[in-house]
């Protein structure tokens, strides 16, 4: 039978089948004591990967792999066109869990178990992906596959880019039998859905079970490197100091209070220092830090870094140090289009479910497709917002609610 | 001939000859490019101690070495009884300078040359005395054969201690034929005085020529642990975040504003700081630092380390944060007797030299003796302050300056 809008909106995903096939990926790069390591093009992977492309099969979707490794799987529709596509990843950080990634794919293979088995057919195609390395954990730049798909990282430049354990990626995408022969540029998405954990606290702490995500926050990531004088801690009179591991920490300081002052969504984070020598009796000559700074509003964003390198400007002078930095990343915010906000919000609300708009603060792979088609994405609660973390956890009704919206969320755009 | 105390004061050293034995004793374990390596009881530590011990028979002096490696040369006085003493050590840290240690022990040697050459017969016994382990950089704790010499640490204990090889102290001095049988009481000492490079900017920073040392700082050190919550730099909003490294960094800061409020010479720094995870993008779950307090009063020292901990407290309560902290090390502020020090003064006065008085941020042998009998140190200048390093300095004609006042204390001691 052909798609009745007008029932479609009864259909509903069937949870235990979600939740088998999330534990049955998530047994292969499992870790002893729980989560699961898989990382990107690794052995792991390509199990992974073979068994997601099995269900694919098994569901009878058209697999295409294009040539930085992304699979998608279609589901022709009564019309020809570009597809509604439901994507994410599955390859995983060192210590991750079963869900972040995981959960956007296989809740769409679910979705495509729905129709199959209520024998909808959708106007427009419909299609599941998944993405190469995502993560960034074993190459860098994180969401490659996905910015290679939408044109914002070149094909030829991220096939050279070197793992951690110094191979190449198109090597490994030989290596483990996914380098496509699809270019990148074939597959055509009219809208684009993620589902995904929060791996954030908000929709935990506030008791919210679905979050229609807003945009990804702009992220300027830098390093500083400071050079001051060795000297011994008991000798060096206060007022002749150079001490490079007290600027280090006038920097994290100074970063607390800018987000303080700043308000809204702007956080700040020193996550790595590191001194020279190191030593409890030697004033440090050196120091390593960097600055992760994230908003929404990219002109809070630039003004947070101006703002951060005025003070450490001053603060070397003041010092007596010298201070190198060096810009590690930086992304604009990416603002998802207001009607599929609205679209998710009203889906989540028409679904009896609570739901608050939000922005992500961590990276997506919707990111590099909101510039190009209407995107959106669904958050569901993160247990203690622990992700990247063999602790990582969602309860099985919140991944209920968040599969349902997306299922009737792709309805909507679909028929 | 005997003393004859009008004359006395006319003898001077020669530096010619004190250099070329500070020269030559620096050549064993010289390091590429300058500074010298004699960590203790090393085979390059056995080779200085041959050469000071032969240059201490060539003058007469009678060699006894007790059962912790001090080795002591005695020069009889007319009269028995305690040795006015010249002493230092000669181990070095592993990128050492010629000068730290080896000028006080080498300068005695000086004083005992001039002495017999002059044909002058003191009063009193004259010793020089060199002491195992005074940089504790092979061996915890520093200090350790002159703290065993005057009863601060146990013979047996120190014996069993391990060096950063694993070895065994005892065993060391065995294996390099230092382990003597003098029994630690037997030498009685009636007055120690001990010739030093500042190791501080001071001196030079200030064009004077002599310090007149008026005591050893106390000194606090404290390691903290510092225990948060990892979490992701992103979507953790900042009211949520329990974050170590911030703390540690706000540690760090408020040292540095007690150091100022205090003011006087009280110094803080924090040499040590280490993160974990140690990521860009992750709030920071662990952070270990320490805390070097010093200051020459022992009621502003307790107060400073109240203050800190008063402040540390009430941090990890705002952070959420769990604080854990032991004590490195804890001593006392040491004080010279006050005609010892007017002594060193008046000498150097009279010598024609500039002098200032000054407290020692430094631990020295000079600190184990002060309880005991009367003590002095006589400080001169560090080229930039640098110490414990390759490029450590210090001028001839104040190293000879150094000497002179040191021969005329001494004999003013001990005619």
């Amino acid at each position: 039978m052909s798609a009745d809008p007008s029932s479609l909106s009864n259909h509903r995903i069937d949870i235990g089948r979600l939740m088998a096939r999330i534990e049955e990926l998530g047994r292969i790069g499992a870790l002893e004591g729980g989560g699961v390591c898989r990382l990107a093009l690794t052995d792991e992977d390509r199990r992974g990967r073979d068994r997601v492309v099995r269900w694919m099969r098994d569901l009878g979707l058209e697999i295409s792999i294009d040539r930085i490794g992304n699979v998608i799987g279609l589901r022709p529709g009564s019309e020809e066109g570009p597809a509604v596509t439901i994507g994410s990843h599955i390859d995983t950080v060192a210590t991750g869990g079963l869900y972040d990634g995981n959960l956007g794919v296989l809740a769409g293979l679910e979705v495509i178990t729905v129709l199959n088995e209520a024998g909808i057919k959708t106007r427009r195609p419909l299609a599941v992906g998944f993405f190469t390395n995502e993560e960034g954990a074993r190459f860098q730049p994180d969401m490659l596959g996905s910015g290679v798909h939408q044109g914002a990282l070149d094909l030829d430049e991220m096939l050279s880019v070197k793992s951690i354990d110094g191979t190449r990626l198109g090597d490994d995408l030989h290596a483990i039998g996914y380098a496509g022969d699809t270019d990148v540029g074939d597959f055509q998405v009219h809208s684009y859905v993620e589902l995904h954990v929060e791996q954030g606290p908000l929709l935990e702490e506030e008791g919210v079970t679905i979050g229609a995500v807003t945009g990804v926050q702009g992220i300027s990531w830098t390093e500083y490197r400071v050079g001051g004088v060795s000297n011994h801690a008991g000798t060096a009179p206060m007022r002749l100091r150079h001490d490079a591991g007290y600027t280090a920490a006038a920097i994290a300081v100074e970063a607390r209070a800018l987000a303080a002052e700043f308000g809204g969504d702007q956080v700040a984070t020193v996550g790595v220092s590191e001194l020279q020598p190191n030593l409890v009796n030697v004033i440090a000559n050196q120091a390593l830090l960097t600055l992760d700074l994230r908003n929404t509003d990219d002109e809070s964003l630039t003004r947070a870094e101006a703002r951060m390198a005025d003070f450490i400007s001053a603060a070397a002078t003041r010092e007596g140090v010298e201070v190198q930095s060096r810009t590690l990343a930086r992304f604009a915010p990416v603002a998802f289009a207001p009607q599929m906000v609205d679209k998710i919000e009203a889906t989540a609300e028409a679904l009896g479910y609570s739901v608050r708009r939000m922005p992500s603060g961590a990276g997506h792979d919707a990111q590099m497709f909101a510039p190009n088609c209407p995107t959106a994405m669904i958050f569901v609660p993160s247990r203690h917002g622990i992700s990247h973390n063999v602790e990582e956890y969602t309860d099985p009704a919140d991944i209920r609610a968040g599969a349902d919206v997306l299922l009737q969320t792709v309805l909507n755009l679909a028929v």
